[in-house]
């Protein structure tokens, strides 16, 4: 019970991050109020509908719990009228998907682990879960995809992934490891870019 | 029955809608014709198929009516050889990817609803059946995808989803409120782009 | 059972060159090593996951076998590591795609007739198995998609679709319907390139 209502509060921080990065890019791009709508809706959902379609967990989750729709659409109405008030909007877009990159690889690689799959297979899930929002919302806006940025990205989910089942092995750490992992990918993702950290790329 | 006869018509018109759409704007990029015949078919399935695929009703639509396979392959045949003939072509192209919209969305509303899921869902739903054909159409064309036009395209899925529900609600206008949404979402589409309505941006 | 080995090695084929083709073309867009990894991955399981969702066989192909995974991952690395050797990196992506590519499509097709599926949905699906890695691939890169070039690609699936079906009738040939299916894409594909092959565009 208390993990479910974790898992929960994991869900709300992934939509609401989503959608708060999909509405800034989407009026960066200066699309109007209802395509602003649209882009944080589908940058939110984009990565667990994809999950869930990989699973056959169908209808998908947002269709189940209606409660994900209204909250896009009150984060988003938010987003709209306080923009002006957000100062630093690169980071702040920064900030959002990065918490949202380490919540939904974290839901995705619990999700695989409860279909009782291969922990490989799970990391690539958990990765595709947590990256799949930041691409849908980078291609409907025609931008090259996150994942093509120069910092970690993808990296940071596998890294994330392969974190959280060391910490699953430690039993004074397991019910830790969600927290941990997501902490883990958030700073890793903001020092990378506030550094400018790449791994080496020996084959150029 | 009647309505059954109404349903398999709007499919029907949906899908020749996309397909002519989808098939002018390959042509217009100069695809080899078998290039045409493939952009146009995932022009007009795309959105049907990601209803399909979110709420697990596989295998999705088409694979299971062949009719609609041959229906395409005759559509963008008959596109290729009339072309020619078609002169306002960008008119032509708007007409039939408006009319698609406003079919499409009307029927994954519909669905929806069949599906008991919330009007918010619905609409959500039907917003994404409708605007994924046209949207994974310009993505393989390399094109701005359509939701990213300033003139209105989802805002008015939504609009003509909130529609249909009002309608839905008055009696004697019930079996109507497919066919006037679709009327509703074509029209209004024709007339933003016409006189280049957009809704006000209050965020920039 | 030879039917099912000859199956398997067609799968194993198909993954390692669609994964060897995402690999090349993330490393000339100078992704870093985990970056590649995730643009092999999606190239070589994007079409099969895109069957598998549309058929409803979830989980997909790649989550039952995480025998997939660890192949995708042993031969992004030795691409990784052998790159400096691979002189004509231009043709070897395009040897690796039209191979996957024929693979692929072949899988597609039988998997379609295995569900009881119409030949044109099957000649479909199978284009679209053999067609989905590669665009996924040049849409995560931002590259114009394979589907746009010039030379024959999606015909040569729906060419090798028709070819498969008329082998199936030959009684004597029909155990080797299959790879001369893959043999005629392979094939085809590359005359194509190599003398600028294109059908006529009568329309233009």
């Amino acid at each position: 019970m208390w993990f479910d209502n974790l898992s929960v509060l994991f869900d709300v921080g992934g939509t609401v991050s989503f959608a708060v990065s999909g509405a800034l890019a989407a009026m960066n791009k200066r699309l109007d109020p209802f395509g602003v709508l649209v882009v944080a809706f589908v940058t939110a959902v984009g990565g667990g509908t994809l999950r869930d379609m990989l699973l056959g967990d169908t209808p998908v989750s947002w269709m189940r719990h209606e409660g994900i729709t209204l909250l896009i659409v009150f984060t988003t109405t938010v987003a709209m009228f306080l923009k002006r008030y957000v100062e630093r909007l690169r980071f702040t877009l920064l900030l959002f998907d990065s918490l949202g990159l380490g919540l939904f690889t974290t839901i995705g690689i619990a999700k695989g682990m409860a279909y009782g799959l291969h922990p490989g297979i799970c990391i690539a899930l958990g990765t595709m879960t947590g990256c799949f929002g930041g691409v849908i919302r980078d291609v409907l806006l025609n931008e090259v995809p996150v994942i093509f940025h120069k910092e970690l990205y993808a990296s940071v989910c596998i890294m994330g992934g392969l974190l959280y089942y060391l910490l699953k092995t430690v039993p004074w750490l397991n019910p830790l490891a969600g927290v941990l992992t997501i902490v883990f990918i958030l700073s890793v993702r903001l020092i990378a870019v506030r550094y400018k950290l790449a791994l080496p790329k020996w084959y150029m």
